[in-house]
């Protein structure tokens, strides 16, 4: 029954932002290494002995037993309704106004971006990112066709100053300001960057002057090892543009599939015909029933500390293993750090070495809405061990060094 | 710091489809009632009783045991991956050839309906539903801003000869025929209709001819309790026009919220492309690990005998308590009678009175792309156990001839 050459037959019916995206994974270069026999550095796996299991089939247990007429039915019980109160609690904790604001609980964090997006995008709107930037979201805002401008990310994250450059000039010229401006202010995924309060708090002023959404994505915010916290931009906003996203995927597991978006009250409505189905009320409950008694919160000081240990034998790995010209960046918290290579030296053509030498990591270009990072690379340090870690990175260095004798 | 009026401050900001919903909830008419001390035939509730807790509480224990260090990971561990062979098997079984098509694991079948829908729908394309149709598909397909073409649902569900004739005759105008027919095949959400095999062998054939996609939501095929089982529209399809949806929200419990899309292959990459976001992994695994030694198969046979009971419970008290003036549909299977009222008679007005007499239902006019069903009302009797289901009916039918006496 199937011709032979079946390709393209439903290319015209496909929706034009789905079609553009034919053939161009951003993971394709990653997909070509994974079975190779290379330490993986390339994803923000949490490692795999941080999962609660025990705890999570005890909280299953208990739920079915206590309200198994509702946890499997539409809409779920008090548990997955405790599940919102507990994330409203915690961002009230971090200095969030939730008088004015409201919990949506989503599948994931992603499904949180790709629903804020839903709510505000439309063709041709303009949603900024900093360059470098989660690739996961570019993917998302590709889906919308909208246009991508970046601003650069420095040592200190998204350049808000450059942005307000941006910003006045686009007024200037009498452009369409922005719809959405996308923000990782902790631990920023690629870069490790954290953005400063003075930062937030302009970025902040700039959404109400120039009538933008500032899209906080803070996946990885609990998760600091050294410093003080640096309050969350909703906490900073008194005017609503903040629409806040977070997860347990890292702080709990990627397999729950649960996140939020803490908007203000008026946009509940919107984020509510923007989100197509509901949620998974079973992990809800699971979740919020594993969350009692401090439970969480011990298990993410846990995470904290794990991590942390984590972050500092990568860290010295690389003061090991790693030429004197490349220059890498020193996260404090978060999963990643970001690497930039001498000059010339493209990390993309490096994989394909790197791999045959024993480690695969990111390529920086994958992280930028256009050109830009060719010569830098992303690694992750939550999923393997120290000793494979430290392995990964001598191979880093034997393939980086090659690279420059080459050049 | 709030406003005392900050309505619609962000409505400017907010994407058009959505800004042209707010404040239409198609649940608005059912909201106003819902703390009524009524019996509840409002929804597709599986009843309380139904879900298989015990054995999802030992699923849990045992995947977590087993493979603890990858279910909660990205991607999940071998139960994940046995779920999408589980799915695929029983497609298998019903005539679908899994030879050139693929199984995508969702979020539960609304996800997955908008998982299409991302893929398919642009602005001003055109979608044909059947009038009357799930109104939850309704709302996704407004969120495309697509125009939506409603074709007559009879006894034997889509009146697929009045879509020949729609389409020939658009053809005729030079206007550009739909990019998708939607379609509930098997006791179809709200009239229980079933469509015969030989408006499905017609329907798949129109979609060749006219070069739309048919999308086949099956949420209720495998609880069929009378006569025999009619190929889905994906086992009559040799050209991969339809793409299916299905859910285990009937026969395991609406909180697994996972669902899945079978299409042809070469969709397999625009549906990935469309989805924004994993899937649920911990759950599905959960479920995996339920299926396995066919406690899946035993359940729905079970479910089965208990629903099919209720069904024949259900069309005794409409005997015994509704007006002659009344008709309602005998379904084959599924959730739902439908009911026609005596000409005249407003089922959205009427709610309010039956309310007070005792019960509550979905006004029929929601189940509509436009006008029409204003006489008719949608009633569930998976829910609410048989004593109560009748007392509803009794009320339904005071309420009903209260408004016959008032005409």
């Amino acid at each position: 029954m199937a011709d032979d050459d079946r390709s393209g037959r439903f290319d015209h019916l496909l929706a034009g932002t789905v079609r553009d995206q034919l053939g161009g994974s951003p993971y394709g270069a990653w997909r070509s290494v994974r079975d190779a026999d290379a330490v993986q550095l390339s994803f923000g796996f949490p490692f795999p002995e941080s999962f609660p299991n025990d705890e999570l089939a005890a909280a299953t247990a208990a739920v079915l037993e206590r309200e198994g007429d509702r946890v499997m039915q539409y809409g779920g019980g008090e548990y997955a309704d405790a599940l919102s109160d507990f994330v409203a609690d915690r961002a009230s904790d971090r200095g969030i106004d939730l008088e004015s604001r409201t919990v949506s609980l989503t599948n994931g964090a992603t499904d949180g971006l790709a629903t804020v997006c839903d709510a505000f995008l439309e063709p041709g709107d303009t949603v900024v990112v900093g360059a470098p930037t989660f690739m996961g979201a570019l993917t998302v805002f590709r889906s919308y066709g909208v246009e991508l401008e970046s601003v650069p990310v420095d040592e200190s994250g998204l350049d808000v100053a450059a942005l307000e450059d941006r910003l006045a000039s686009m007024r200037e010229r009498g452009l369409a300001t922005p719809t959405m401006v996308y923000v990782v202010p902790n631990f920023q995924n690629p870069t490790g960057a954290t953005l400063p309060e003075d930062r937030r708090e302009r970025l902040v002023a700039l959404a109400e002057e120039y009538d933008f959404v500032v899209l906080e994505d803070d996946a990885y915010g609990e998760l600091r090892y050294d410093g003080d916290p640096v309050p969350p931009l909703a906490a900073l906003d008194e005017r609503g543009r903040v629409v806040r996203v977070g997860t347990f995927s890292k702080t709990i597991g990627p397999g729950v599939r649960t996140g939020w978006v803490i908007a203000d009250e008026e946009l509940e409505e919107p984020l509510k015909i923007a989100s197509a189905g509901g949620t998974n009320t079973f992990t809800q409950s699971v979740v919020a029933r594993y969350a009692e008694d401090g439970r969480y919160d011990a298990n993410v000081r846990d995470l904290r500390e794990a991590y942390g240990e984590r972050r500092d034998e990568a860290l010295a790995s690389l003061s090991r293993h790693m030429p004197a010209d490349a220059d890498w960046t020193d996260p404090d918290g978060g999963f990643f750090v970001w690497i930039t290579l001498p000059e010339g030296i493209d990390a993309e053509r490096l994989l394909e070495t790197a791999a045959e030498e024993g480690v695969v990591y990111l390529p920086g270009s994958m992280f930028y809405p256009e050109e830009g990072g060719e010569n830098c690379l992303r690694i992750s340090f939550s999923y393997v061990d120290s000793e494979a870690f430290d392995r990964g990175i001598e191979a880093l260095g034997r393939a980086v060094r090659g690279a420059m004798a080459d050049q």
